[in-house]
Parts: structure tokens; sequence; C-alpha cells
């Protein structure tokens, strides 16, 4: 649908959230397969850095993080040392018991100018990660 | 598939781009709705404000946006009032003749936390959006 | 989100249309790029063919096509020759004017067992394609 | 990106698996909020139902399902009694040990006509399912 239109829903459904205290978000997480992130907040201000367990090319990957955090939610982008991009949203689960972070993930990869004609949107990856503690 | 695949994929088929001059990205882009952002860059941060067109609920909806530009590609977030955020990759087409950043976008909704045993997950809507000058 | 969870808001939200007439869909559709599906309509049921402008690989590549109609709605999914498979969701606009489908799908790609280690999940590629008349 | 594109990806990149017993994904998967389908198979065909574990609107909704496999991957669509419809794209992983479906999944609600114009796409939904035996 339009951006527009689930913003509209978006708005009228929320219930504006006490803020979680930056400790909710603070420090490391990692994925299933063992990438890192470490987060860092500022109001709902999100840096950090970002490992991708990578295994082939030469090991694990970093890339900056930045994002917002407001209540359960989260979203941030990892800029690769290739220029490659993903950006995750997602939302924190169980966050008094075993929190995880469950999100969605696009991943846009660069494609060059003369390539574009048959290549004219860059290739987009999708799928799903979850972060413990 | 798990990120770190594609990660791996997308390091391997990269071309690295020469950088776009920021003039590429810089200013005023809109979309078929009328939605409208502005965009400041400084190397490869993305900074400035997304108004969304929404007409319902009390007219349009201002939030911050940053994000990360390389070659023609970018990613941005917005921080909605109420604590929702929008996540958009997307690529630049036809930079040198009708500019267009053509996007994929996830929104999530926040969710509070007596619900999340019926609504575990935060709303994810999905959608496309083209942008031009 | 949940599917579930959103089940619950499609299901309340929705508006049980007056069935489309099987000729809505019926026939052939192309999108930006050149490829081209020819759909059959009975009922809710769609069946048909969709043929790739794939340009690299040596040429078009052709796979059956079948999914739903309903009202607006339409789904379909269609199995390539290799085993790759692709999965579409969209909704048909401006249908007294100028009738497009507008969609986003989903492209899973066949990982041999022994590369799953390191290639756990499939590659899923994503995607928005409008088709016209 | 073009779906062209990626399907040019898939093709280069797929390893024709040897196929699957139609066992491996005969009769009764559950995800993790209850919902359960119970798959058939003929060939690549899949049919069967689908209950989704809905517990507010009078409890749970079942529609029918179909859909393809080909070795690791599966595709499937339902049609929900309203009109909405979601598509499953995703893989059997750990299928010698512990088999689950890992899904990525699109839904969209019915949008009437006279509504188009201020929601001209119709609500897509979206995310991820784990499914097991």
């Amino acid at each position: 649908m339009k951006h527009e239109t689930a913003l509209q829903i978006a708005v009228k459904t929320e219930n504006k959230p006490g803020p979680k205290s930056p400790a909710t978000w603070l420090g490391k997480w990692e994925n299933q397969i063992g990438s890192e992130m470490t987060l860092a907040v500022t109001g709902t201000d999100v840096t950090g850095s970002y490992t991708s367990a990578s295994s082939s090319g030469g090991g694990p990957v970093t890339g900056a993080l930045k994002g917002n955090v407001s209540g359960d939610l989260i979203s941030f982008l990892v800029l690769w040392p290739g220029g490659s991009m993903t950006a995750w949203t997602g939302q924190l689960v169980d966050d008094q018991t075993a929190p995880r972070i469950k999100t969605l993930w696009n991943l846009v990869t660069d494609v060059p100018d003369p390539e574009e004609p048959k290549r004219l949107w860059t290739s987009t990856f999708t799928g799903a990660d979850e972060f413990t503690r």
C-alpha cells in the first residue's frame, strides 16, 4: 500500500508507550549466526557498529550502525564497506524475561550505471533476523 | 536468507562506483501521493525531514530523516511523532535524464507490552514508493 | 508482526467487495520490462503462464502460474524451470480507466543441503512490479 | 530490483536438487502461535488447508491452501474468507533432524474502489513465520 495509508493506520492505532530506559537496548546483541551489534542510545538516537559473521570473502565485515528507538521499536541502518546497505526494522519482545529483537531487513546492492539498462533496480535481498543478548 | 549470506553475495558482486556528487541527492523529492522529503548530504550521511501527505488524522505528519547514500544507493529512516518508524531502501535510476528514487519500505507500529501476548510482533506494513524531483 | 495479528486486522477492516467479472483479470498483462503473463480465471482461481523477459542465460524463461483473485486483489505463484519460485501479491488500481496491477514479490532460490550450514536460508530477493494491459 | 534480474541470478546460481520425497512436506505443520496447515503433495503441486489461530473476531479462520514445492523450497497461497490473501515463500531447513519451514509472507487486504483514491494500494502486511512438525 501507499506508505501514507500505512502511516495513517499506524498513527491511529499506536499507543504511545512510556519510553524504555536506554539500558533496554544498550550493549551487545548477537543473532543466530554469530553476527554482533553493539548499541549506544541517546534519547531516540542509536549509534553503534555491526559485524557480520560473513565467512567467505575473508571473514567478518564491520559497518557503522545508526538508527532510532522508541518504546519497543527499533530501526537501524548499516553502510557496508563496498557501498551496499541494509535496513532493519523490528521490535523487542519478551523484554522482561529473555529479550529478543525480532527484525525484518532489506539489503540493497550497488549496481553501476552502465549495467542499469539490464539491471535497472539494484539487487534487493530480504529476510528475517533475531537478536539475543 | 540469512543476512550474512546476502551480504557475502553483495560484497562479491558489487562494483564500487565513483561517488556521486552530493548534488545528486540534495534537495526536495516528492512521491506520487505528494509526500515530500528534503535531503542534505555530508559524505555518505544523509539528514533531512520527511512530510507524509497523510490526509486523515488532521493532515500531514513530519518526522526527522537520517540515512546513508553511496553511489546510486540510498537507505533512510524516519521516526514518526507517535513512535512508529519507517525504513526505506532504494536506488537512484535514470539519474542523467529524469532522476527517480525507487524504494521499498517497511513501517513498524508500536505495540504496548500488555498486548504483546496476542500481538507479539509489532505491526509491519510494507510497500514500494517512487520519488521524483 | 505475526501473521495472525495481521489477519485479525485484515478480517476486521475488510469490506467484502462485489466480485469483479473474470474479464477484469483475463488475458495478457505486461510489466515495464516486457515480461508477460496470461491469466485465465475460474471463480477465484487463476491459472496461466508467465514469461520473464530475462535477457541473459539464453533468453526468456516461462513458468506455470497459479493463484487467487478476489475483488481487486490478486496473489499468484510461478515455479521456474530450475526450481526457484516467485510469489506476487498485489492489487488492481484504476480499473475503470487504465488498469494496472501493482505488486510486491519475493523470489526464493534453491540451495542444496550441503551448503545449508553456511547458506542456511535460501536466497530471497524482493521487489515491486507493475503490470499493464 | 526488477524481478527479471533476480530471476537471472536465481537461474544461474541454482543447483537443481534431487526431488524430495513428497513425505518431506506431507501432513501437519504448526507455527509458533498455533496456526496449523495440512499439506498434500502431488509432484510439485501442494494443496491443503490453513487455519490461523486468530483469537479475536470469533476464533480461528480457515482458508484453502495451494502452492508449489521443489527441493527444499516452498511457496503457497491462502485465500481468506473475506477476500484477503497471504503469500508465503520459504525453505525447509534441518530436514534430517528437526525440520522447520522458514518463511516470509505478505498479506494483502481488500480495499473497496470508493476508498482507492485515498487508499490506492491495498494494505500489505509483512512478516516472518516458522513452521515445525
